[in-house]
């Protein structure tokens, strides 16, 4: 059931919740005012965020609507979103051409504001997030085995930038903003016991890492290695950690190690070089790569044993990579790539990193400084996850 | 122990063994005979054989000479050379700059006519054959656990083309050639059940697709799939059949087929666009590509199931080969490149496609049709392997 589909053919969306927290009285007065808010909740929401108007790398301001809240909707009000590398490829072309105006953001929590008819998983009040998809088509084999990012039909839905004829810009819209109109399932329940801002990261940055590193398959004790520590390499980092690994981290900025060293990892190693790789030749049981550029995919994978398994997760523009063939061949390394993981895994990282006190490394900024952070996460200067405050957009 | 080194140091090599098949008895007549081959087995070797003289892509006859038999080395009198896309590809510079004049050839095979006093694994008069490697450091873990190609003083000397000392032209000179002289460990025992000529591609096509399918560890009646379908492809179609799989053979040759069936192949598929590849997304449970181009790993990988593993054996330009991060990461396929395989192992193919009748289709050229027959192989005409008749240069 494509859910988005259905309520466009049926045109006219009841509702059934309230509009927003708040409101809970069941009183002659309450139900006039849901009347008027549903009267309201049936039109497209309107929506402040920081936009892509071209392909310059470049946000400001926008003012936009969001489809109506539908039967199987949700509306969050959005508390915080954060920042990935993803955000800045994709508004700069980079993974190809664009529509703009676009909203990036993909790491997206707030309160749920309304709920439709149908939901059940979300009431209103209740801390909710998003991450990269808001879509699919749900009867698949992937869809209904929680793999909606491998949808077979190609229905995937990303959060932002991706057609969507519900949505009264086109495209999907990020999360860059101050609310997302979501359907309940592609929704995740954020717990008390993690802040939303800690939270936020975890939606594309932990579950990227997440889900890779748990198909490893490591054992305790076991040797993995973490390529690229950004936003998602200092939480591979610590995730792995957290299940037990002894984690070397390879980074190319000096002044990381520190941090690195108190995320739990055994070794930091400052690949100035590629000659630095080399000692640890064949030494590890398993490597994540985070690296969103070109790099030496078979001279970082050669420190992975023969016959072990390497996951590149970072994407480079173009989402292409240049690998040299008889390098892998002289590693005999098993090269894969991962995208994101499904919502019941999304689901399964946040309560996981909650519970463990797996927290991103995170600094707070306003919408006016997105174009600052971007600057810094480019030049490798973020610390390590920089969270848009929504009450400033 | 580095035999080479040894002996270029001890710089006299004594002889013991008799220098041709057939001088046999222990006369003096034959002592004589002896002592006077010796002193002839102390000097450089003449050999006869066709060249590479520039980056041109074309070969010329060339007279030449290899070094002395050593003790620990064999002087085999080749009979047949077999054109493997590799040998192309290096003398067109495509894998860097080489030195000329080079005479490619990796794929060998002929009757031990002298060994060293040392040997002790052939005989004169034995059949033998030499595959792509002809040295390495033989005391590091790979070499002594017999995977001489990873060696992990990375001094695995390649057949052709690679710097070696104890070659008078400097570089090690190929199979396209009327003799050779290699150490005993590094030559392959050809067993009489075969004929020399379907046992010399095995020495490369062969053992190249062998070893990994032999790695892939899958079951009877699994699908295997295998793409390119040239010298290597043709092997590895046979070999996995030979071994239980079902096999699907993805080739651009649609006049190749019926030859394909014949091979034993399940299903033969002719990808003259990237979307026949479609309907085997996700149906097989292996797949190997001997394609030796550029092509879209990410498209090919895709007919394997998630987590499944997927071979490059096919070496493009530049070793390098461009992917979509984004199509592997959809695809879920682990790639891996394999390269060759160990002396024991290729002594394992040769004796198992000789028991199993798991014969190379081939076609005997004589020497002066090698350039003909190069650019059949780069036009997609061979069918599948040319085997030089070495009488003939
Ligand atoms: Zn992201
Ligand atoms: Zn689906
Ligand atoms: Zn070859
Ligand atoms: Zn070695």
């Amino acid at each position: 059931m494509n859910h988005n589909k259905k309520n466009s053919r049926r045109g006219f969306i009841q509702q059934t919740a309230l509009a927003s927290a708040g409101i809970i009285l069941a009183t002659p007065i309450k139900m006039f005012a849901e009347i008027k808010i549903n009267k309201n909740m049936s039109k497209n929401i309107k929506t402040r965020g920081y936009a892509a108007k071209d392909n310059s790398g470049k946000l400001s301001p926008w003012e936009f609507e969001r489809r109506p809240v539908g039967d199987n909707d949700i509306l969050i009000d959005i508390k915080f979103a954060s920042i990935c590398h993803s955000d800045i490829h994709q508004m700069k072309g980079d993974w190809g051409e664009q529509q703009y105006p676009q909203v990036p953001g993909h790491e997206i929590a707030g309160i749920v504001s309304a709920v439709g008819k149908n939901v059940t998983k979300f009431k209103v009040g209740d801390r909710a997030g998003v991450g990269c998809m808001v879509g699919s088509c749900m009867e698949c084999d992937n869809c209904r085995h929680g793999e909606e990012q491998y949808c077979d039909k190609g229905t995937t839905l990303f959060t932002y930038g991706y057609p969507d004829k519900t949505s009264p810009s086109g495209i999907t819209q990020g999360g860059y903003s101050n609310n997302i109109v979501v359907t309940e399932h592609f929704a995740i329940h954020i717990p008390e016991h993690i802040s939303l801002q800690e939270a936020v990261p975890l939606l594309c940055a932990g579950i990227t890492t997440y889900s890779p590193i748990m198909n490893a398959n490591f054992n305790i004790g076991d040797k993995v290695g973490v390529a690229g520590i950004g936003g998602l390499g200092h939480l591979a980092v610590k995730i792995a950690v957290s299940k037990g690994a002894e984690v070397y981290a390879f980074t190319t900025s000096k002044d990381k190690v520190k941090d690195i060293l108190s995320f739990g990892a055994k070794e930091v190693i400052v690949v100035d070089d590629l000659d630095k790789l080399k000692p640890f030749k064949g030494k590890l049981d398993y490597m994540i790569s985070t690296i969103p550029v070109q790099f030496d995919l078979a001279a970082y994978s050669s420190v992975v044993k023969p016959h072990g398994h390497f996951t590149q997760v970072g994407m480079p523009a173009g989402f292409e990579i240049t690998v040299s063939t008889m390098g892998l061949g002289n590693n005999r390394v098993n090269i894969n790539a991962s995208m994101i993981g499904g919502i019941p895994e999304t689901q399964e990282v946040v309560h996981y990193c909650a519970d463990n006190k797996v927290l991103p490394k995170i600094e707070i900024i306003n919408a006016s400084q997105i174009n600052e952070a971007w600057a810094k996460v480019l030049h490798k200067e973020a610390r390590y996850r920089y969270v848009i405050d929504a009450a400033t957009f």
